[in-house]
C-alpha cells in the first residue's frame, strides 16, 4: 500500500519525505495497514506559505463565508459518520456506541455548528464603540493558527475537526492541522470532509491542510514561524513544553491544554449521607473510556478514619468488579505504570490494580492509590503526577487543617470538585476550603463528577498552569474559546466607509457591540 | 541624609541592603539629594509574602472597596498635587505645565477614576451564565500583581499610580510596585498618597506595596514567584524579554509593552494637499516631550521624488528651528545616539541634528534620518532600531508596490497610521496598504499623530509581538485593560448561596452580564 499523501493547498499531495509510521490498533496491539509520512521541513513551510496567502486573501472577508464552511462541513461529517466512527474505534479502541456514535461524533458536530453561528452573528467580536472618541475596536483574526490535537478525542479535539479547529475558523483563519499519529485514518477521513466543505463554501483552497507527523525540531519551527498567527495544542506537558518556550521566545500566542489531576474534595457529611452512590458516581467517572479524559478524577481528597476508610473499600470493590477497558495506545499505558511508579516510589500504597493486564489490547487494571495527608505535604510534586487512565489517587486527611494545606499545596488543575452533605453539616468545612481550591482550578464544581464538559458559553475548560499555559482562556466554550485565535484591532479616527463592517454606524443584523459604556443591538443614529 | 525606606505591610520600613542609589536631575545632570534603596532577596520576598496573605483575606471582597481605595487615592494624588509634579519635573526635566499638572496627573486621577468605576460597577467581570446548563463564570483577580513602570510617565505609567496600577486594583488585586529608579522620590510621594487611601478604604496594610530597585536576578525571581499572579511591565525590549522569558517558563502571565516605531505613511495626495501642515503636526507630534512616548512617530513612510523631497526639507526646517528638549536620563541620551549609529552604519543618510546638545543637561539635537525603500527592504531589522527620544527615520518609497514591501517588513507596532488627502485621489493606494498595516499594529489611525493615547473603552494601546507580548490585549482602555489582570473562574452547578454576588440570581446594582447568549442588565427570574 503507498503512502498517504497529506493536504496541502488543497490538494491531496504525495510526502515528499522517506520516513513513514504506523497507527496501531490497540485491541490487537497490532499494526494497522495504512502508512502515513513523516512530513520534512519543505513540506511544512509549503503548508505554511499557502495557509499565509490564504489567510491574505481573507482579509476583510464576509463573515458568512466561515459559518458556511462549517455548517457544510458539520453536514459532511455526518453523511460519512459510518466510516468514521469505524474507524476511530480501530484506531482508539473506544466504544462506537454510546462513545463514539452518539456522543463524540454529535458533540464534535455541535460544536462546528456553534462555531458557524457565532461566526455569523459576530457578536464574539466585541465591537467596541467610543462614538464621542471616534475610536472603535474589534477583535480580528490573528493569522494562520496551527492545531495540534491529543490522542484521546478522535473527533472532538481533532485537530482538524475538534474545538480548537472550530474555534480558529470561527474568528476567520486558516488552519494547519497537525494529526495525532495514533489516529491518523480518522483524520485523513476528516480532513476530506473538510476540504468538501471548504470547496463549497468558495474559501481559499489552502485555508485547511493537514499533515500526519513532523520531527519534533520542525514542530518547533511550525510554532514560532513569522507566518504563523497562533497555535492551540493539546496533549502531554512535556511537549507543550517545548511548544510553549518556542512560542513564547518569539512572542507568538500559544494555547496548551497539558495536564491535570481534577481534584475531588468529598466532605465528612456528604459521605456519611450518600456513601455508595458517591463510590459509584466516582467509579464510573475514572473508568469511563478508560479513563483517559482531561477532567479524569485522578485525586480524591477524604477524611481519614472510619469513614474514608470504608470509601476506599466500597471503590476497591467497585474497580475490581469493573470490566478493565483498552487504552489508546502502548505509550499511554507506559506511561500509567511510569506515573505510578513514581507515587509508589514516594510512599503510596497500592489498593488495588498497579499492573498491566485484565483486559483486551493495551490495558492496566483499574488502580487505586492511597496516601496520607501527611505524606502529601510532605512530597506533593510527585504525589502530583498524572496518572492518565483508569486509575486514582486518594488522600485521607487528618482533619480540616490537613484538608486546607492539602488544597494548598495543589498545582493549577482545569477542574477542582467538592461533595458537601446536602443538610448543612459540611457547610463550615466547604466555606474554608471553596477559596482556596477555587484559585487552583478552572471550573469549581458541586456534588458532580468533573468528567462532563458541557459546550456552553460560561463553560471554564481551561485553568492555571501547568493545566494551561494561561489562566485567563478556555479551550471550550463560545464564544471565549473564539478570542484566543484573534487580535485587538483599533480604529482610530478612521473614516467611516474604511471601517470593517462590525463597526460601522449601522448594524442591520443586530450585533450585540458595547457602545459607549452599554451594550447594545442597536445602530448608532447619526 | 539617611536612605528612603521601602513601603512593604502597610510600613515605611528601612531596607535592609547596603547597596544605594540616587536618581539624577537630568536638567543639571547632578545626582538629586535623596538616597534609595536597592532591595535585597529577603526584603522582596517579604512583600510577595503579605501581598499573598492580602490577597486570601481578600477573597470574595465587596467589590465597593476596591473602588473607594481608587477613588481616595485619586483625591488624595490632587492633594498632594504641587508637591508631585515639581518633584517629577526635577527627577524627569518633563515641564510642570502643561505637561506634568495639566495633561499627565488628570490623566492619571482619571485612570483611577475611571478604574473605580469599572470596579463598582462590575461589568467588567464578564459574568456569563447558562441557567440551562447551570454553569456560571466569571472573571477574578489574578493574584498579586507586580507592577514595573517606565522612566517615560512619572505618573500614569507609575507602578504605583498609572494604568496597570489601576487595572489590577480595579479586578481587586494586591500590588506590589517596582519603581522606576530615574524617578524614585515621585513614587515615593505617590506611595504615600496611595498607604494613606489604603487604609482610609480599610483594606489590609500590604495592599499595595513598594520598592525602589532589585538586582536583575531578583527581578527575575519576583516575577516567577509561586505567589505572584501576574506582572505588568512597560519600558525596554532587552529587560522585557528577560522578565518573559522568566515568567513564561512557569506559566505566570506577564504583559508587556516594549517597542514601538509607530509607522507613518503618508500617501502623495495628502501631501500635495497638506505639506506644511503635515509637516507642523509631525514636528509637534514627534518632539513633544522631547519625544520620549511610546508612540512617537520613529518611522515615516513617503513616497521618493520632488514630493517626498519637499516634505523631508520641510520638517528638517522645522526641526533646526525647533527647542532642543532635556531627555529622562543619560541612559536615554546614550540609547539614542547608539540606535543612530546602527542606523547610520547600515546606510542611513543623516539630514539635520545626530549629535548630543542643543538643549539644557542630557539631550540631543532633533534628528531626521532618511533611507530609500530599497535599503530598508534589503535591511528591514536595522532600519527599526528605535530611535527613543527626538528624532525619526523617513523611508522614501519608488511607488506603491515598493511601499507595500516596506510595510510588509515592519515589526508588530503600537500603532500604525495614514494620511490620505481628501479628495479621493489616495484612496486606492490607502486599499492597498491598510490590510497590510493592519495585521502589524495594535492601533490602526488616519489624518492623526499617534502620540494622543484616549482612556476610552474603545482603545488598544497594544500590538503584535515585539510592542508587547501578545496581541490580544490592551494597556489603556477601560475594561479590557482590566482583564489581563483576572482569571476565568467557572462555577458548574454550585449552590446557589455558594455563588459569587455577581452570578447570583438576582442583580440589584444592574450589572451587565451576559445570560443565555443575551447581553442584559436584569435578574433572572426564578
Amino acid at each position: 500500500m503507498s503512502v498517504r499523501p497529506v493536504l496541502i493547498r488543497g490538494e491531496w499531495m504525495p510526502s515528499t519525505d522517506v520516513k513513514t509510521f504506523h497507527a496501531v490498533n490497540p485491541t490487537t496491539t497490532e499494526p494497522l495497514a495504512d502508512e502515513f509520512p513523516v512530513s520534512p521541513w519543505a513540506e511544512v513551510e509549503s503548508a505554511i506559505e499557502a495557509a499565509s496567502a490564504a489567510a491574505v486573501t481573507l482579509r476583510g472577508a464576509n463573515r458568512e463565508l466561515f459559518a458556511t464552511f462549517l455548517e457544510s462541513y458539520a453536514a459532511q461529517i455526518e453523511a460519512r459518520a459510518d466510516a468514521l466512527v469505524e474507524t476511530a474505534h480501530l484506531e482508539t479502541a473506544l466504544a462506537i456506541s454510546p462513545r463514539l456514535r452518539d456522543v463524540e461524533l454529535p458533540r464534535t458536530t455541535g460544536q462546528l455548528r456553534q462555531a458557524a453561528a457565532a461566526a455569523r452573528d459576530g457578536s464574539w467580536a466585541v465591537a467596541t464603540i467610543d462614538t464621542a472618541a471616534k475610536i472603535r475596536s474589534i477583535y480580528e483574526p490573528l493569522g494562520p493558527v496551527v492545531v495540534i490535537g491529543p490522542n484521546n478525542f478522535p473527533f472532538a479535539f481533532n485537530s482538524v475537526a475538534g474545538g480548537d479547529f472550530a474555534a480558529a475558523v470561527a474568528s476567520g483563519n486558516p488552519v494547519i492541522a497537525k494529526a495525532h499519529p495514533s489516529h491518523p485514518l480518522t483524520t485523513t477521513l476528516l480532513a476530506e470532509a473538510a476540504l468538501e466543505a471548504v470547496l463549497e463554501a468558495g474559501l481559499p483552497p489552502a485555508f485547511v491542510q493537514v499533515i500526519y507527523r513532523t520531527s519534533r525540531e520542525d514542530g518547533l519551527r511550525l510554532v514560532r514561524h513569522p507566518k504563523i498567527g497562533g497555535t492551540g495544542f493539546t496533549g502531554s506537558r512535556t511537549a507543550g513544553m517545548a511548544l510553549k518556550e518556542a512560542a513564547d521566545r518569539v512572542g507568538k500566542p500559544i494555547y496548551l491544554e497539558m495536564s491535570s489531576i481534577n481534584p475531588v474534595v468529598v466532605l465528612p457529611g456528604a459521605l456519611e449521607e450518600r456513601r455508595d452512590s458517591l463510590a459509584d458516581e466516582f467509579t464510573s467517572s475514572c473508568l469511563m473510556g478508560s479513563g483517559q479524559f482531561c477532567t479524569n478524577p485522578g485525586l480524591v481528597l477524604l477524611p481519614a478514619g472510619k469513614r474514608g476508610d470504608a470509601f476506599v473499600a466500597a471503590v476497591k470493590k467497585r474497580f475490581e468488579a469493573a470490566p478493565v477497558g483498552t487504552m489508546l495506545a502502548e505509550g499511554v499505558r507506559k506511561g500509567f505504570l511510569d506515573a505510578l511508579e513514581i507515587i509508589r516510589k514516594a510512599g503510596g500504597t497500592l489498593v488495588t490494580g498497579g499492573e498491566g493486564g485484565g483486559g483486551k489490547g493495551f490495558c492496566v487494571r483499574n488502580t487505586l492509590l492511597t496516601v496520607s495527608g501527611k505524606q502529601f505535604v510532605e512530597n506533593p510534586h510527585a504525589f502530583q503526577t498524572e496518572v492518565f487512565g483508569n486509575g486514582s489517587v486518594f488522600v485521607l486527611a487528618e482533619g480540616l487543617d490537613e484538608m486546607l494545606t492539602v488544597v494548598e499545596r495543589l498545582e493549577g488543575n482545569l477542574t477542582g470538585c467538592i461533595y458537601s452533605d446536602t443538610k448543612g453539616s459540611d457547610d463550615a468545612a466547604y466555606d474554608r476550603l471553596a477559596p482556596a481550591l477555587r484559585t487552583k482550578v478552572g471550573r469549581l464544581i458541586n456534588d458532580k463528577m468533573p468528567t462532563g464538559v458541557a459546550v456552553s458559553p460560561a463553560m471554564n475548560h481551561g485553568g492555571p498552569f501547568p493545566a494551561t499555559g494561561h489562566p485567563g482562556f478556555t479551550a471550550v466554550g463560545i464564544p471565549a474559546s473564539i478570542h484566543r485565535f484573534a487580535r485587538l484591532a483599533c480604529y482610530d479616527n478612521v473614516r467611516s466607509h474604511r471601517l470593517p463592517a462590525l463597526l460601522r454606524d449601522e448594524n442591520p443584523t443586530g450585533v450585540w457591540r458595547f457602545i459607549d459604556k452599554q451594550w447594545t443591538r442597536e445602530s448608532i443614529k447619526s
